[in-house]
């Protein structure tokens, strides 16, 4: 098969094509897989993520565009300002298979323009347009006007990827945003391009995508629709969006709240997906090619949270910025998500940076801070007041976090930095600098071994070990109680959704599939013979290569908890008086015996099994 | 006498010293005269007020620093962006001092930076220093980090003048700042030093200000400090601040409510100056020098309007924001007044253009708006829904003013290009594109002519009519009558004020004193054998020189009013039925004779009497 990348040099205005080998592709598969490879070859150690040597791998996956079910996504890659390891995100809408129309298969951005640029293509014609009257403005003024420019104003035909205020500030909690609400939002890759002054990309184009075996597509791809479609829990994702765990979530005390010190909220109804559908929910809406349609188009009519008709909150967002801020008002927080897809924030980095934030003010009128921090506090300050549940303080913090004015200067630096330059570090609740997601692990315990060996950062989506210890899937599990099959679970995980972010598919594939589904479309699409066994492979050694990186930066690789979820034990709910402890000490040695590293590192032996002898020098 | 001007090149980061010569001071004055004299012998013709061939000139006068009564003052001159003829710009506070303590009696800024730069005159010594790390910044932050750096942390030590991010980014309505909430805020000036990247200034040193005849100047001084301690206006001043108008003005029915469509407010006790005093004021506060402390310093302790300690909205920002949007609340008042010190708004500006867009809103929903532009309208809002009174909306618009995001592009246009692009020019109340102050002409009808004859635009600043038609000052007149002898009152004092702003001392002197007493005090500092009639003289030269700006760039000398004041009458209070139609007419035609101008414009013989042979070119 064929896989086009375009190289963008934003230094000189230049775009040239590079195609990529097919033994790359069967080993790295696309997407995630490929950008970690490409990211580890060719950015170099060490470096300052905000200097021009770095680079962010905008890419798509062999599946990407063909019509196989969930389809619609694109990921990127690049070295995190937020973590200092490799950061990745991934998103929906319709950018991924609008690029692959548009003739590449993905794109690499690199070196740094003086001037803000943006960068249009259409049927392979590439284009570099002055982007000085869009800088400062948000992402859905900014799409409204590329797509005058480029005369396409149906928002069914191409798509565009942008940065808002936030990424060109050098937000390191920034979202590169696509179709207007969606974002590829961990790690604060669109911060990099705010320092490469790229503010959008348009494609556009009809290049069919080339399935070698279409007979054995169709039947393939029909063998999991079926499974996908008939599944309960992608029914409960079409009528109440992601945020239909809300009520699950908290009634296993996993939900955390007030910036993690408790686990269960007494509003939880009042945001959840359920509430949202009920009073706010205009029409669902899908990625490209998806049925499910778990997105939430949604809008408050007037009052102070008035938000025009766009995507709702997800529930990651819902949790950072409602329960985990103690705001229960689901206006405000449409409101509120609006603002951070308008301004290009992270929400889940965002709500917890806001949440430390709060903390840190309760801590200063309470005299628990330093005096000077707490006098410099109050002073950057001004006029907000970020008490526990203001949701307007937060909707004022926003502007000053996308404009870096005041106290917005220092959170927009993100949770880690914030707690600590205030002299209180351990307020901040993040794996490797990456604000956690909307799990407690003192509650659901396999996240607790899945956060702490996230290549990434604090994240859900290496494994999703919430799936077999409250969903049931594919086995249900106590989640407070510690098994050894769960780290098991863990491992296949990671693995497998490193094969599905660089297939690059959809997560809600995995409730009903497993690896042994997908490569069948893959082969067809492809013409290779690969089996199940060798793609899991193949998202093991994604796996280990993203490792790789974090040990060649010669930080990250400690895997551990924040000290809140090791020491201080839930106060409520089901998992009351319990850490996360317990089941990290106990999982880690285990996982690392089955993984074959060592202290948090592949072993030599590891990575020669894997085929990575290349980069055995890491080591 | 000696005055020294600091010539400060951007483009080359260069600086270097000139002396004004005694014979252009007697002319000229200091101050705005001065100003009016080197702009339009400086400035060429027809040029973008943002290109770097605009200046800015920032001007002390003769008695400012020297101790007389209320001489801590500055001006600010150069080419408007708002109007695009003579813009200036007059404030309080510490600067005005302090710059003449530090070597120099004016600066000016020439050129254009390349990247943001800051500078600061200590004793002489003249530094730039790169910005880059207050670009996007507010003022208050800015002044902190400046006294940081210079290691002067003491407010009463040095003094600062800064833009904020409305005038980085070029607002037409942006405010140059010193001493954090002092503002030489109209016509925009503070976006042309955002195009030239010129952050701020710091001032320090200690020269002391010649003064040839100290017998004379203490025995001149006393007298002027007997006449202004004991007027009644100068105690109410000092008690509730300028904001004792609110309710005088009210009572008058010339308070302009909802852009001006009303000329009463049902909550003007509300916002009054008596009710702040009352509520929320912690001391009065006085610029350098002065006795009577008119400014507030207030704060919110807790709420959605919080807001520390600062110095707290004046009557014309209270009017502007408060009774002119409907917004009743001396709360929000606060904040909003905190915010647009902060981010560098013209107070009197940002409420009128808020008002406009308010009456836009309201005229899209009841459909007269053109469809399209309604469209285009609601588009740009986004969540923002600026409803009459709506607080909070204002509060969010200002953010997205500084920073153009969103309708907030449109909106730091100022009203009158903000009404024009969305098809209702006439909801700008305006004179030659400068917004107009807090009374309404149809109510105090001298206010027709002193508006509508101003040289800068719609100003309270060239003619205070306001002093008789309502307080009495010289002689109270019936504010509905029209009578010829206000008319040459109206002359008068735009002779008078011309002075004041040039000497550069405070028009609160106004209310106790004439052109007659501060002669001896001038005379006294610089040596000068002026008559109180030469002074006054070189007043009446100011104000025909200014007009000779707006006359050679071929526009803004057209002397009226807005539709609405001429043609709709006041549906409310003691002047309902009237406009101010009448009154302009009549007074007109009188004024041109008693100036000695024609169509609005200068009469050769004219330009002859007054020594402005020189200018007659523009004719």
């Amino acid at each position: 098969m064929e896989f086009k990348l375009l190289r963008l040099n934003l230094t000189e205005w230049k775009a040239r094509e590079e195609k990529i080998p097919e033994s790359l592709l069967r080993k790295y598969i696309g997407g995630r897989g490929l950008g970690a490879y490409l990211a580890l070859k060719e950015i170099p150690p060490g470096i300052d993520p905000f200097s021009p040597e770095n680079k962010i791998y905008i890419l798509t996956g062999p599946v990407v565009g063909t019509g196989a079910f969930e389809t619609g996504r694109y990921h990127v890659v690049g070295k995190s300002p937020l973590t200092g390891i490799l950061g990745d995100a991934n998103s929906g809408g319709q950018f991924g298979p609008w690029l692959r129309f548009a003739g590449y298969d993905g794109i690499v951005v690199e070196g740094a323009s003086d001037e803000p640029v943006w960068v249009s293509i259409v049927d392979g014609e590439v284009q570099f347009h002055l982007a000085k009257h869009l800088w400062g403005k948000g992402v859905v003024y900014t799409e409204n006007i590329i797509r005058k420019e480029m005369n396409t104003p149906s928002e069914h035909i191409g798509s565009i990827l942008s940065i808002g205020p936030a990424g060109e500030n050098l937000s390191k909690i920034a979202a590169i945003m696509n179709d207007k609400y969606r974002a590829a939002g961990r790690t604060g890759l669109a911060a990099v391009l705010g320092a490469k002054k790229l503010k959008a990309i348009f494609v556009k184009g009809s290049r069919k995508i080339e399935i070698v075996d279409k007979e054995k597509f169709k039947e393939e791809s029909k063998k999991i629709i079926d499974k996908i479609t008939k599944h309960s829990i992608s029914e409960a994702l079409s009528k109440f969006g992601t945020a239909v765990l809300v009520n699950i979530i908290n009634s296993h005390g996993g939900l955390p709240t007030k910036n993690w010190t408790r686990g269960t909220f007494e509003k939880a109804f009042e945001i959840s997906g359920e509430y949202l559908a009920e009073k706010y929910l205009i029409s669902n809406k899908g990625c490209w090619g998806c049925v499910i349609r778990c997105s939430r188009v949604a809008k408050v009519d007037s009052g102070p949270y008035r938000t025009p008709v766009s995507e709702g909150p997800e529930y990651e967002s819902i949790w950072a910025m409602g329960a985990n801020t103690t705001i229960g008002n689901m206006e405000a927080l449409i409101k509120l998500n609006y603002l951070a897809n308008d301004l290009g924030f992270d929400t889940i980095s965002l709500g917890n940076t806001v949440a430390v934030l709060m903390e840190l003010y309760e801590k200063a009128k309470n005299g628990s801070l330093p005096e000077e921090k707490a006098k410099e506090l109050e002073e950057l300050l001004g006029d907000i007041e970020p008490s526990w549940g203001n949701a307007d303080a937060f909707a004022q913090l926003v502007w000053r976090m996308a404009y870096r004015h005041g106290i917005g200067d220092y959170a927009a630096e993100g949770a880690k930095r914030l707690a600590e330059y205030f002299g209180s570090p351990d307020s901040a609740i993040h794996v490797r600098g990456l604000e956690l997601p909307a799990y407690d692990p003192r509650a659901i315990n396999s996240m607790a071994l899945s956060y702490a060996t996230s290549n990434r950062g604090g994240c859900h989506l290496r494994a999703y070990a919430v799936s077999f210890d409250v969903l049931g899937v594919p086995d249900k599990f106590d989640p407070l109680v510690v098994d050894n099959k769960k780290v098991e679970l863990v491992k296949y995980q990671q693995d497998y959704f490193s094969v599905i972010d660089s297939l690059v598919i959809c997560k809600f594939n995995s409730f009903a599939t497993d690896h042994t589904d997908y490569v069948g479309v893959l082969n067809a699409v492809t013409g290779w013979d690969m089996t199940a066994d060798e793609l899991l492979t193949a998202g093991e050694r994604i796996y280990n290569l993203e490792r790789l990186f974090a040990v060649r930066e010669g930080h990250g690789y400690k895997d551990t908890l924040p000290k809140r979820l090791l020491e201080e034990p839930l106060p409520d709910g089901p998992a009351k008086g319990r850490t996360a402890k317990e089941a990290l000490e106990k999982y880690l040695p285990y996982y690392y015996e089955i993984r074959g590293w060592e202290d948090g590192k592949p072993k030599p032996e590891t990575l020669k099994r894997l085929g990575l002898e290349e980069f055995l020098y890491i080591l």
